[in-house]
Parts: C-alpha cells; sequence; structure tokens
C-alpha cells in the first residue's frame, strides 16, 4: 500500500507530510542509550515503547520529527501556533498578495448550552452561509482595491476575515505532537481545527504504528482520576 | 515622578505593565553567583551588566520577568504571538462575544519599492479609510446576525477581520523581551507592532535603566559585520 | 506567622526563595482575560482554579513565576537541569576555586530488587561512609595541588566526585514547577532530589494555596487509567 | 567521497551522526513558503540562505534536525545541557554500572592571566596525570566495593570523578545548532568542549554546505560593533 502522503481537509485545506525523521525503532533506539542496552524484537520493541508511554518517559519520543505542509483558515492556524514547541513558516501577507481561497462550512453548529466554550448540532441555514459569503466578497473586493490604490500589502490585509486560508510549514517532535494531538482531537478543541488533528494522526500513526498504540491506549482512550474520585 | 502604568497604542489599543519581577539588582545577582561574589557599587553594576551583554552572557538577562496587558488589532496578534517563548492568555472568541472595535489606521502608507516585505511614505486616501470601515460594519453586522440566529461563537467570528482588536496577557523574560524589541523594533517590522514594542520598550527602560542602557548601546544600536565586511 | 524563606536540605544544601511574581490571584487574573470577566469571590477563585487544573488548562499556571537559590550535590543538580523550561545562572568551576564541601549521606540504600534503576531499605554501613570519605578527601586533596601548579581551575576541577556541592539561581513558572514536582516528588525519583522536591513544594504550596491543592487533588494524588484498565 | 559518519573526539570520545533532516534545500523550501515562491537554481538557493542568515530570519534553519550520539567526560556534559533546545537521551547511572573510563588529557593548560575564566599555555607536568589517575583509581574502586556491599547504583556513582565519560543521543534543529556552535567554538569556550563542537561542526558541514559558508561568514567570522565602536 502506498504510504499516504497529501489528506484533503475541510472544503479547500489540506496537510501533507513533507518528510520525517525516525520511527518506532527511534525510539527504543533513544531509551536503550538510557539502559545501555543494544536491540531486540519487535515484540520487546512494542513492550519497551509502552512501559514508556504509560510511566511518562517522554524524551525518547522527542527523538522522532515530523514535517508538514499544511493550508488552514485563519482562526485555525491562530489556534494552532499556540503550542509553541514546533517550528513554523507561513506565508507572509506583507510580501504575497493573498489568494481569494475562504472556508465555508457545509454545515453550520449551534452554541453549545452547557459548555460556554463549545458548539454543538448541525443547522441547516442557508442565510448564515450566504452571510458569509456577503462579507467574504466585499472583503475581498475592498483588499483588491486597495491594492491598486498603491496601498501596502501588510495594511490592505486588514480587510481580510479570518475564514480566508493560509499555508505553512510545520515542524514537530513526536512527544509535542502528541501533546498537541491529546489537546486538538480532544471533543472540546473546536470542530474544524479537529479535522486537522484528525489527518495528521493519520500520517503519525501510519509512520509509528507502536508508539501510536501506545499514544491511544494511554492517552487518547485512558482517563485521569483525581484523589477523591479513586 | 510616578512610574509609567499603561500607554495608549495605536487608535484603541494599549499596553499596560502588570506587574514585573526583578530589576537590574536582579540581573547582577545571578551573574554573581556564577562568579561566587557579593554585592558591589551601582558603577560596578552597570559594568557587569554591561559586560554581560557585550558578551552574549544571556542567562543572567532572563532571571528579570515582566506581565504586560495588551489590547491590539488581530493581524498584530498574529505576528506577536509566533516569538514562542512567552506566556500567553488571549481573550477567548468561543466563549465571549467580541466587541466592535476595530483599528482604523490614521495614515496609509504604500507598498514598498525596493523592500518587498514593507511599506513606505504616507497617504492622505480617504478612500482607503471608507473601503476599510464599510467592510468592518458589514463584517460586524453579519457576525450579530448570526449569533442571533443561534450559530455558535466559535463560527460566527469568521467573518471578523484582521484589524479586530483582541486582547491577552502576555509574561516574558527580559532576555527574550530584548530580542522581540530587536525584532520589532527595527525599520522591517511592521509600522503597527513598532508602536506596540515602542510602548514596551519605555516600560522596560524605566524598570531596569542599566540593561536598557547596554541593550541599547550593543544591539539596538550596534551593527554585526560579516568577515568580508571586516 | 513568617513566610519560610530558607530550607535546610540533606546535610549541606539548601532551598532558598529568593523572590516570586503572582500568587493565586494571577491565575485567576489571566484566566479571566480568557473569558471576558472580572473579579470575583475566593470561593469563586477556588472554582475557576480547580477547573483550570481539572481540565489541564496550563497556560494561566503560567502566569506566576518562582526564582530559589540552591545548593545541592553535583549527581542531584545533573538531573535537575534537564528540566530545560527554567532559567538557571550556576557558580562557575572556571572562575571560582570551589568549595571542599561534599553531601554524605545519614543512610545508604541498597539497588531495588524490582526497579532497576530504584533504591530501597536503609543499610547501616559504617564502611560506605568511609570509602566515600576517602575518596572525596584524595580528590580534594588533588584538586589543591593541581591548583597550585598552577593548572587551569577548568581542567583541575575534572577530579572532584559527584557529591560535591554546587550552588545556583533557578527560576520557572509555576506551571513547569508543577511538572517538575510531579517527576522529582515521585516515589521513582532518586531520594536526594526527592528532598530538594519536598522543600520546593512547601515554599510554593505557602505562595499558591488554592493552586497547590489542585495540584494535589488532580496530580499529585490522582492516577491515570489506560483504556483497559477503565 | 564517503560521508563522514563518527569522528573521535579526546581520548576516549566521539561524535556520531545518527540520522538528519533536511539539508540546503528544506531551508529554501520553508523560506519560499513565505515568500509564495517555488524551486530555483542553486545559485539562487545560496544568495536567499545567505540572505536570510545576514538578516537572522532564523526560522526556516529550524526545519534542518540532527541527531548525534556522543561519548562525552560529564565535565563537558555538564555544559552542553545547559543548551535547553535540544532532545537528550543519557545513559542512567542509576540503572546501569558505569564502565571505567575516564579522560586523560594529553596535556594540561595554565591558569589564565587575563581571562579569570579561561585556560592558556601547554604545560608538560607528569605529576598532574599522576594525580587525576590517582583519583581516578581510588574512585572506581570505592564504586566498585560500594556496589559489592549491595549499595544502590545510584548512590555509589557519587564517588566517581567528573572526567568519567558518559553516553548520550542529542537531536538539535540547525538554527539553534549554529547557536550551539557560536558559543561553544568561540575561544571563551573550554578547549575540551571545543573539540565536541569542531566534530559536530564537520557533520553539520558536510550535509548543510551552504547554510555553513553563510553562518561562516556572517556569525563565527563576523564582528558585532557597539554604537560607540561604529
Ligand atoms: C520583519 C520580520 C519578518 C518576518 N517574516 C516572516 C514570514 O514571512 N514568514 C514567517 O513564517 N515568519 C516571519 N517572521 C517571524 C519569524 O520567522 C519568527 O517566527 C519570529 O520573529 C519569532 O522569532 P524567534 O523565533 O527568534 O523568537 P522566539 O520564538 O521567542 O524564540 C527565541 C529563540 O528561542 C528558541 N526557540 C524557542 N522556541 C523554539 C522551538 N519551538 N524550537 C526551536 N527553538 C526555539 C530559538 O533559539 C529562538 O531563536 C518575521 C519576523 C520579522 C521580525
Ligand atoms: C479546548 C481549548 C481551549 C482553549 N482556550 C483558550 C483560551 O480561551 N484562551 C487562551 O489564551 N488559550 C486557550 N487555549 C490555548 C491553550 O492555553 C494553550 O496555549 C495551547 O493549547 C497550547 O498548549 P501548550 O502550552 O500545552 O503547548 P506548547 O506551547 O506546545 O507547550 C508544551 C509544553 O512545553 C512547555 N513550554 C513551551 N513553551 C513554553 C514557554 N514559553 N514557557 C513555559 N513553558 C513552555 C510547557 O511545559 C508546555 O506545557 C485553549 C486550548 C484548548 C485545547
Ligand atoms: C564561555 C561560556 C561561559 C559560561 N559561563 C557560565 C557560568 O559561569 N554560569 C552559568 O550558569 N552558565 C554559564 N554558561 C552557560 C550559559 O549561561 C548558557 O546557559 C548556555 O550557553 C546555553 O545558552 P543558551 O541559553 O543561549 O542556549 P539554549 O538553552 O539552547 O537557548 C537558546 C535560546 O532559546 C531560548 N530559550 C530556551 N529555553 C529557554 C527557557 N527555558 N527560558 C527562556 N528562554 C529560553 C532563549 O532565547 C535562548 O537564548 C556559559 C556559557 C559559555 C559559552
Ligand atoms: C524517574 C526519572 C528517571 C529518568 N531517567 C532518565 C534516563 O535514564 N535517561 C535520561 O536521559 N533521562 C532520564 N530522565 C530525565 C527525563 O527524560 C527528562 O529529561 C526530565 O525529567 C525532564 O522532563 P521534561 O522534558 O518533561 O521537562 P522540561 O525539559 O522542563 O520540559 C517540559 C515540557 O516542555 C517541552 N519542551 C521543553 N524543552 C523542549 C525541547 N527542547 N524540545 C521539545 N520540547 C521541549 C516538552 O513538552 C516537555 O514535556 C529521568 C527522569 C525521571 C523523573
Amino acid at each position: 500500500m502506498e504510504p499516504l502522503k497529501e489528506i484533503p481537509v475541510l472544503d479547500k485545506g489540506f496537510v501533507r507530510l513533507v518528510e520525517a525523521m525516525g520511527d518506532d525503532g527511534a525510539i527504543v533506539q533513544a531509551a536503550r542509550v538510557s539502559y545501555g542496552e543494544g536491540t531486540k524484537t519487535v515484540r520487546e520493541d512494542a513492550a519497551l515503547i509502552d512501559y514508556l508511554m504509560r510511566h511518562r518517559h517522554t524524551s525518547p519520543f522527542e527523538m522522532v520529527e515530523f514535517k508538514f505542509h499544511v493550508k488552514a483558515p485563519l482562526f485555525v492556524v491562530r489556534q494552532w501556533f499556540r503550542h509553541r514547541t514546533a517550528s513554523v513558516n507561513e506565508i507572509s501577507g506583507r510580501y504575497s498578495v493573498l489568494k481569494e481561497e475562504f472556508y465555508e462550512p457545509r454545515a453550520w453548529r449551534r452554541q453549545a448550552r452547557r459548555n460556554k466554550q463549545g458548539s454543538e448540532g448541525e443547522v441547516a441555514d442557508p442565510e448564515a452561509l450566504a452571510l458569509l459569503q456577503g462579507v467574504e466578497g466585499e472583503a475581498y473586493r475592498a483588499y483588491r482595491a486597495l491594492l491598486e490604490r498603491g496601498i501596502a500589502r501588510e495594511m490592505a490585509r486588514m480587510v481580510l476575515p479570518l475564514n480566508l486560508y493560509t499555508e505553512f510549514y510545520w515542524k514537530q517532535d513526536l512527544h509535542n505532537l502528541f501533546h498537541f494531538l491529546a489537546l486538538r482531537l480532544a471533543p472540546e478543541a473546536q470542530w474544524e481545527i479537529r479535522q486537522y488533528a484528525e489527518a495528521i494522526a493519520r500520517l503519525v500513526k501510519e509512520r509509528v504504528p507502536l508508539a501510536w498504540q501506545s499514544f491511544e491506549e494511554h492517552v487518547l482512550r485512558g482517563a485521569h482520576l483525581s484523589r477523591t474520585e479513586l
């Protein structure tokens, strides 16, 4: 089977794996330096990785590195770049004329009743899309008009709304990638960034199947209990 | 003289010093741990700080910490949060209804002819402001309309443009603050973020006058020569 | 009651709180920026802090900062400085002549039978101490002899053993301090660094009692269950 | 020509390149995302890399990653691990019995007269080596004796001196690697860590020749002038 490379996300975005360094073997190799031991069987590798994950020995997971090329709307990227342990290069709206590409959701969600930060349900609301497209259109026309008047790109872009698409390179080690996924695959995360997290998860899983399995078992599907819940 | 606390920036923004830890004395104190020596005169403190700055002994400058409350437009904040060594808390557009406050520049700048990433000059262009205000108005009306239709705040905000104001707390140590200022006070930085950097510089200068003097002398007003320029 | 300032640790070491920025109120203040809300009662503050800790909203805890002065043996410091999110200034063995101060344990522990990385029990072994003191004495005499022959301090110190005491300043934010404590208060941590972690815990607890309570409830005394354990 | 892989350093140490991700092309690729442009000629790549280095656009250099396996004496590793932007896995003296391998310098250096933190000259001093070997021998005998008495490895190792060899994996991105090299290739750095920095430099240079050239030109062989020196 051909390895996955690029996964479409939302209506116009994508996540593309540019390159990676290391795999399950690299985690084991780094951990074994600590314990002064050589190579072992796959079964033992799986057990060691599981042990490391369960006991939060996170440093060996930092030894694997991923680099992605991502296209996503600005409001998603604003959430994404709050994760500070990655390296980033984004397209510059000061340098380039930004393209007329906006995220247009297929379905709308209601404000959640219980979680004040969340959303729920699905709303069939053709009006909502029309409102969004109205703003997009006017904003992009104003952008072009400002550029034509000679206004600097860095100023003209101020009129563009948060559903505009942008692109960036993103490099992250596996430990912090798992942390990103734990936060952004969670139901509290906004649905849109969750779609990106899921695409990344698929690419990561393929590259480090043993580490992924342990991550799923102990972190993603695990639970944290407080003293009084024990 | 009353110490500065809050400085207005742009048309509706500000930088406010919330609290700080340490001052010039804390830099000297940490450096003297390394050298196993006690307190000295102010003159000697100034000389030591200058020595540390000149020789890029940056760790003692990390011993001073600043916390600011900032109100700035989104496009400025997008540049700001690329600095990963700070701690941040920003108002949540998923949780709160965002206020109708937009940055409206007093003057417009042209696309620079030489620096493709920059701007230059000042343009008296009443049309430009009208275009901007047109988009703002329509965008905010759409935002309100979407909210009234019950659409989740996290989705409705997608229509809002990049000149919308937001607020955040920002905590940073002095070494990385100087690094931020070196990059964001530079003429290549966009004029708007430079205004914030200048406000922050004023607050910092007041708190650590000796460190500021050395930073200005060796970094801000210094220059880097390549081998072939020497 | 006078606030704690300096706590003796091991036979000759200490942890001293140099300064701190922020307290429980600062956590709440930063979190409320996100939610766009003002001050509340202490009861509501406690509930908010507990909510943040339970849901791993870690960024508001980064808003509190601690600075300690520590004296500890080299083998402890080697473990300590693997925590990379802190700022450090340590006494320089290249610059200063190091003092003849060595950690001499009051009790010795056996190699653990089950945990290959641990120790257990207590051994009354007067011979062990004699062996240690023998090496210390000879090492420090060699150190002095090398210095007297004009050998550079940076080379002479090579003969000194890992139980030598050193001193450093250590600055860390509360989120990462809790992470340090979670790892270094755990039974798997070496007994000696645990003593330092406990001293730091006492100083931290006094400063941020509400955050400490939540940390204890949800992290220190909580437990993590894997999918198959649920 | 076979690419270099492992370089012996000091009397018993080494630096080995385990793997790397990206090369000069990866720097250019990430930078071009920012500028929205595609591939170019090698000549243009070299010019772009040089531009990025000269203007301290450091983020594209973070897109290249190196992983090394290193064997070095403890006093060198203590300096090394102060660089916090790397990922590390070191052999555990709690888990394994440490080998009897000590750094024995071929030549000794005097305390520098001007730089209180440095050394200078070369001293032919057979006595110095004898003193060092005396301590090593006694320390290692004590270490073995303690282990034989059943004392835990984590305690027994306290007697071992700072010239003991250890091993670790070290992963670092190119921007921070250059920063490490700028500090550790400098004449102020201790001679021993400089030998490691030089070995690493050779391995890096081979992988990213264009970036290395710019680093050498603008950073390593460049100079910083203060305002009053201009
Ligand atoms: C004039 C100007 C133009 C710019 N144009 C663009 C552009 O077109 N596209 C674009 O994407 N960006 C652009 N940037 C942003 C730039 O690339 C940096 O992201 C930003 O300036 C932050 O700088 P920094 O990384 O040095 O600071 P910080 O993130 O605060 O980092 C300071 C130092 O800490 C270390 N560090 C911190 N976090 C990490 C980490 N996760 N990994 C490794 N090391 C770390 C590094 O040594 C770093 O140098 C521009 C910046 C300026 C000033
Ligand atoms: C559902 C959800 C809701 C959110 N709501 C809000 C909100 O309302 N307002 C808001 O401001 N943010 C919000 N966030 C963002 C959140 O506060 C974090 O900024 C973001 O999730 C990144 O997480 P992180 O800090 O753990 O990751 P990273 O930045 O990748 O850091 C990982 C770890 O590295 C260490 N670290 C890295 N950089 C630093 C540094 N500079 N200083 C100290 N330690 C560092 C810390 O130990 C940190 O835990 C939300 C996030 C989620 C998932
Ligand atoms: C010749 C020489 C003499 C020295 N003498 C002494 C001495 O006497 N005493 C002593 O204690 N040290 C000494 N040092 C060590 C020095 O203080 C630094 O700790 C070390 O060089 C690592 O440098 P760095 O912090 O720039 O690198 P890194 O830790 O790799 O950091 C690179 C950059 O990333 C950012 N960064 C990374 N982590 C953090 C963090 N946790 N918080 C904030 N910003 C972060 C900063 O911008 C930093 O500049 C000496 C170093 C040299 C080269
Ligand atoms: C009981 C015990 C046994 C141990 N045994 C060994 C051993 O045998 N061998 C060994 O080598 N170590 C060992 N360690 C050390 C361990 O691997 C960690 O290095 C150490 O505990 C620091 O933890 P940290 O990385 O979570 O903390 P910090 O370095 O403070 O980092 C906190 C978080 O910040 C982020 N972060 C900070 N800096 C970086 C960076 N440069 N790159 C990426 N992310 C970053 C990560 O998200 C990280 O989780 C042991 C630790 C313990 C507690």
